[in-house]
Formats: C-alpha cells, sequence, structure tokens
C-alpha cells in the first residue's frame, strides 16, 4: 500500500533517537545523566493538581468550545498582555493541546505552497519540518557566537529575503542556543517584518523562564501586534509539560482560522485543565517561582561546570534552560570531525548523554564550529556537578 | 495581512452553531432540550478520576513517547483486537489527543493531492472538510432508508469509484444516521476494497455504544486488516469526552507515520489521562456497563417520543446515541421547504433543539426527503419525553 508523497517531506525531532539511546546504555547498568531532553523532572504545583481535582469532580469532562473556555482565555489575555506590555482580549487566544500545535497550525493558516518562511537554524527542529511538509520552502537564518551569546546574523537574514518570503518564524529565548535578542536586534528583526510585510510567529515558549533582566516580545514594537501570533504554552513555567496545554495569541482574524482548525483537528483542548490554569495564572505563585528558583540553580551548575572544560567557554544566558557550548578545541584535542560521534563517545566514557548541533535542523554551508546542547532542566545539581566533572575528565584528555 | 489559499478549502461542524443559538434561546428565560451536540451529561467512571489523579501524584507529568505509553498501547491492542476478531500488537497503536485526530493524520499519510476519497454523505463533516482542506477530490455515497434503518447504496458507490480513488472512509454504527452494515454490506464494502486496492479509514468511535447484537468491524474481513485503520475513541463508552484521548490502529508502517505526525503536530497526548485509561480498560466494568444501560434508557425514550409523532417512523439502531427521523411530511404538513427553518421553528415553538442533515455534508443533488438529527446523550429520559410530547404537539400541527 502506497503512502502519501508529502511524507518524503516530514522530518521529525532527532533529539528523542538520542532519548533510546540514553535509555538504552542505562538498561545495561550505566548510571547516565540526562541533559538531552527539554523535560522537566518537577512536580507540577500543587495548586494546579487541586484545581484539576475539582474541575473533574464538577464535571468538566465534556466538550468545551475548540477555542477554549471563556475565563482562561480572557485571564491569558491579560495575563499575557500584561506581561509584554499590550492589550489582549479573549478574543486573540485559541488554547491548544501544547505550545507545538501552534506551529503547524500558524503556518497552515498564512503559508501557500511556495512561499518561503525564515526559520532560525540551528533552530527547533519542527519549524523546518513543518515548513516543507506543507509545502513552503524553509529559508534558514543563523546565529553568530559573541562575548555574551549569540547573535542573528541580520544581513544574512536579510540578504535571504526575496519576494517570497511571507513568513518569520522567530525563537527569542532560544532551543536549542538559548540566545537573546538585543533591543537593536529586535527592533531590526521588526522592521524587516513591516518592511516586507511578513507575518511573525513568535516562539514564546520560555518568556517566563528568566533569571536575570527582563522578557521582551516582538509584538510590543510599532506595527507588530497584528502581524504576529504567540507562541504560548503553560508547559515550562508550570513544569507541565505532559499535561499539554498550550495557546495561539494573536490578530483575532487569524485566531478565527486557528479555532477552525482546532474543530478540524482536534475537536478541543483537554477541558477540566483548562479550568485548573485558571487556578495557575492567578492563584498562589510560589509553584512557579519555587521552580525557576531550581532551574537557577542548576543553570549556575551547569555553566560552572562547562566552563571547568579546557577549551570550553559558555556565556551564561538569562532565559530558556539550555546551553549550546562550542566544543570546536575539544573535537579538535580528539581528532574527531563529527560531533555526534563526540555525543557517542561522551555518553560511552561518562554516562553524559546530550544532543548535539545536528538534532537542530540542517548544518548550513560553510560551518566549520562544533556545538553541543544540553539541557538541564530534567537532572539535579548534584547530578549536574557529577556528570560535568566526567565530562571534564573525558574531554580535557586526548582520549577518543 | 493575507491567510493562506488552502483555508478556502476548510470546512468545519456547522452543529457548533446549532449549540450556540439553544444557549442563546436558553439565556432569553426559555427551557432548552438539548438534542443538537453528540456529548454526553455523564460523569467519568469513578475509577477512572482516582487513576487519573494517582497518575499525576505518581508524577506523570511529563512528555511520554509521541506514540503513546506502552502499556496502554499493549492493552488497547489487546483489547481491541479480542473485539474484533483480530490480532494487533503494541506496534499497531498511535495515541492521539482524541479521536478525531486520525481523520486528518491518516488523510496526511495516504492521500495525495487530487486523489477522490469515498465518505459517506450524510456524514461526519470533519471527513469532507479535512480530505478537501488537503488538496483531495471528496466523494460523497449515500443511503437508502429501509425498514430497519439505513442501507449504503452500494450501486451508486461502485459506479463512482474512478482510477484516481485511493481511500474509502467508512463510518459503520455512523453518526449522524445510526446505520449498520448488514454482513453482505460490509463484505461488498471490504471486496471493493480490496478489488480497487483502498487505503480504509474505518471510524468506530461508536463500536461499543451497543445496546443489542454484537458489533463487527471490516478489518476482520479478508484482506482488510493491512490497508485499514480504526479510529478508536475513548470518549463515548467512558464519557469522557472532554479529556481528549484516543487512538489510530492499524499497520505498523502507517501507524510510524501517524506517530511521526505526533511528533510534528502536538509532541504527546496527555500522559498522565494514559495511565487512567490503563485502569479504564482493565479494572472495574461497572462504569461503563452503566453508561450504556442509561443510553439505552434514552434511546428507548427518545424512539418511543418520535415515533408517537405523526409522520415519524424512525427505526430502533441497536447503536450510537443518535436518531435521523424523516421528516419530510411534517415538512409538507406545515408548508415549508428549507429543514432548517423547522429546525428555527421547533425551538422557538418547543424549545427542542437539534441538528438537521445540512449539518452533516453538502446536500447532494436529487436529495428529496428532509432529516432531522437528535442525539440523546445529553439529555435525561424526562427531559426526553417532555421535550418530545411538546415536539409531537407542535408537528402534529399545521402551524408554522
Amino acid at each position: 500500500m502506497k503512502l502519501a508523497e508529502r511524507l518524503s517531506r516530514l522530518g521529525t525531532e532527532t533529539a528523542f533517537a538520542v532519548s533510546a539511546q540514553a535509555a538504552a546504555w542505562a538498561a545495561q547498568g550505566h548510571k547516565v545523566y540526562p541533559f538531552h531532553l527539554g523535560d522537566i523532572n518537577l512536580p507540577t504545583p500543587e495548586n494546579i493538581i487541586a484545581a484539576a481535582e475539582k474541575a473533574i469532580r464538577d464535571g468538566h469532562t465534556g466538550y468545551c468550545p475548540g477555542i477554549g473556555i471563556t475565563p482562561l482565555r480572557e485571564i491569558l489575555a491579560e495575563d499575557t498582555g500584561k506581561r509584554r506590555g499590550v492589550r489582549y482580549g479573549a478574543e486573540n487566544v485559541a488554547i491548544q493541546p501544547g505550545g507545538k500545535p501552534v506551529i503547524g497550525k500558524f503556518i497552515s493558516s498564512v503559508m501557500n505552497p511556495g512561499d518561503e518562511v525564515l526559520y532560525p537554524n540551528p533552530g527547533y527542529p519542527i519549524y523546518e519540518s513543518q515548513i516543507e511538509f506543507q509545502g513552503g520552502v524553509a529559508v534558514p537564518y543563523d546565529y553568530d557566537e559573541t562575548e555574551d551569546g549569540f547573535a542573528i546574523n541580520l544581513e544574512r537574514l536579510e540578504a535571504s529575503i526575496t519576494d517570497k518570503t511571507r513568513v518569520l518564524i522567530y525563537n527569542n529565548y532560544q532551543n536549542p542556543i538559548s540566545a537573546e535578542s538585543s533591543a537593536a536586534e529586535m527592533a531590526a528583526l521588526a522592521q524587516l517584518a513591516v518592511q516586507h510585510d511578513l507575518w511573525v510567529l513568535s516562539d514564546e515558549a520560555y518568556y517566563e523562564i528568566r533569571y536575570g533582566g527582563k522578557s521582551r516580545s516582538i509584538v510590543a514594537l510599532p506595527g507588530m501586534q497584528e502581524r504576529t501570533v504567540i507562541l504560548y504554552t503553560f508547559s515550562k513555567k508550570f513544569a507541565m509539560t505532559g499535561w499539554r496545554l498550550g495557546a495561539a495569541i494573536g490578530p483575532e482574524e487569524i485566531i478565527q482560522v486557528i479555532s477552525k482548525l482546532n474543530t478540524n483537528i482536534e475537536s478541543c483542548s483537554n477541558h477540566f485543565i483548562q479550568w485548573a490554569m485558571v487556578e495557575g495564572l492567578t492563584g498562589d505563585p510560589s509553584g512557579p517561582e519555587n521552580i525557576l528558583a531550581e532551574l537557577k540553580r542548576r543553570r549556575d551548575a551547569a555553566v560552572n561546570g562547562l566552563n571547568a572544560i579546557e577549551g570550553i567557554n559558555v556565556a551564561l544566558p538569562n532565559s530558556t534552560f539550555y546551553l549550546f557550548p562550542n566544543v570546536t578545541k575539544i573535537m579538535r584535542r580528539k581528532g574527531l570531525t563529527d560531533v555526534d560521534r563526540l555525543k557517542d563517545l561522551a555518553l560511552e566514557h561518562t554516562g553524559v548523554s546530550f544532543c548535539t548541533r545536528n538534532h537542530f535542523g540542517r548544518a548550513l554551508p560553510g560551518e566549520t564550529e562544533a556545538f553541543i546542547r544540553l539541557a538541564y532542566s530534567g537532572i539535579s545539581v548534584s547530578d549536574i556537578e557529577e556528570g560535568l566533572s566526567k565530562l571534564k575528565a573525558y574531554f580535557d584528555s586526548d582520549e577518543q
């Protein structure tokens, strides 16, 4: 039986293969330090669990509107607007079964086959996959390493804009590289979007995973709110990745379209969890505060552990829970050319499991530096310290 | 800002507009008898609620595999196979956030743009919408009214098959018309599928909503299991429409593809609800038994209430929770030509809210009879009796 041709254009998240590799290694009796997956091994706050249980007992177990329940849409609109310095109402919010569904639905809503879409690379691999699966042309933009992290190469980005460019995908507080735009970089992107009349997907999954400074959204810049859909997720702030709830937040016209897609794709998101998140957004804030404090301790331990390795010099990011160290010197020391080989060797020698640049989009022409990605959201401070000290011993040696 | 051209091909479930109309009427202080929506106003069984709460407390709140947790996939494979007389393993099951997502993902997996897809009309409107949205040609097949319900017009179905026909969508235990295939009808469909090498989506959402006799699946017929994907849902049997959990069950090759689509679309389905459904499938069966017993009482009340109306003669279906009475004589009595006008008048005169044939696919050329659809899953026996006696008074009169 023949399958559809479009499947040849469907990508995936190859990071899951790293999970499988780590699990197989652990099953052989080895201790594994899981830096590979952006999941959170902390409990969901108690008040959210209690509110979910109450909502079930209150009978919120039948269908709800495809666009989501009004109380959650109202509160999320207000909360999102306030944190970004703009105004949103319930009409700007379509609840989703996670943040990820926003990517495919947004692309379905604004991109025609053959349209070009600018997307970050390295970046979340589902952008590239969904653009191509739906018949678009995925046009990567990339980053330069700087003193304090990474900066978008705006010159190359601008040069890649053509008369077929319709969409910009922007992931400030970036997975996997933890990049954060300067005010000037964000302003330049907004200017390009307005100038070329682009739709913008602003993936703000990590907007509230913030250890210092203040998050800013491109929606607050002139001309942007009317062309931007925010990908919002409850997953990270509330340590509830497996509950699956998020939202698309944007202009009413496109929110209506996304809501119609909801009706076509999944009817509605889980009903009682929506009631639980009314509590999440309005109730006791100590749960997410404690999650953030623990993630900050892990960030500090991970940055310190990596920077103790000879040849690694990673900046201290103020957001996300990812680190993206340049390991070119380690590769050279060990005589390796394939960073995925370094990943395999590190797992075998130390039990430290991580992803590489290759899990976050196709490598671009002319790339010469090698990068790995470590997530510190699913591993305790003591295991971060133990694992990275083993990694240091192995990386510092010239043993393969 | 321009939206994507494909949106012009996107349909929806217009039944939700009937809900809004009913809610607006109720808000004006009128009593409404909600026969319009296939939701269930009964609580989810207690053992499932308790299992969900335990799974949350046990920390099943992070990501799980996109294809679903293995214990649920194993148990669902065994349960589904046993009830259909075939063998399935975990490799044949991809968990979904509801039954509905199977429709779009199946079509993405097997249909190329321009391919023709046979689908039931009247039928669940998302088939037509997803086929056309994804660039296929939706080719309707229809039903003839019989003594004991409805039968597919196999002659017309066969005549509509061309060399571009790739897929058959089959919804035995049918929404909205509650049709059930005879053994001969199912065998004829299977033969056509094998002969023309068609993929088959067997939407079995109501397979276990069964008041008498025994459900049979087309997968059990020769040559069918390898070309058929079952749409499975937990929503109906366990009165948990708002929890959003279902599955695609079929050949391993396509289940792998659907799992890759899961990774691209929503990462995974809710993690702790999957653990709850391990309990649902293996624990105390009295919850679903009680739900079914109550639905049977409602069916009997609804059939009796409708058949008391002069000019209505509806058969007693053994499955689903829908009735699809022919109201042509009522229309004639009242001098009406538009069945949607009858719906509006019935709501205003009696508070009885229902859908019509027009909510279930575009009317076909040559249709002369008028039908309405009543769902009895969301309304008590006493309200069924009260509402339908008001409807009788109104339908029996020649008042508009």
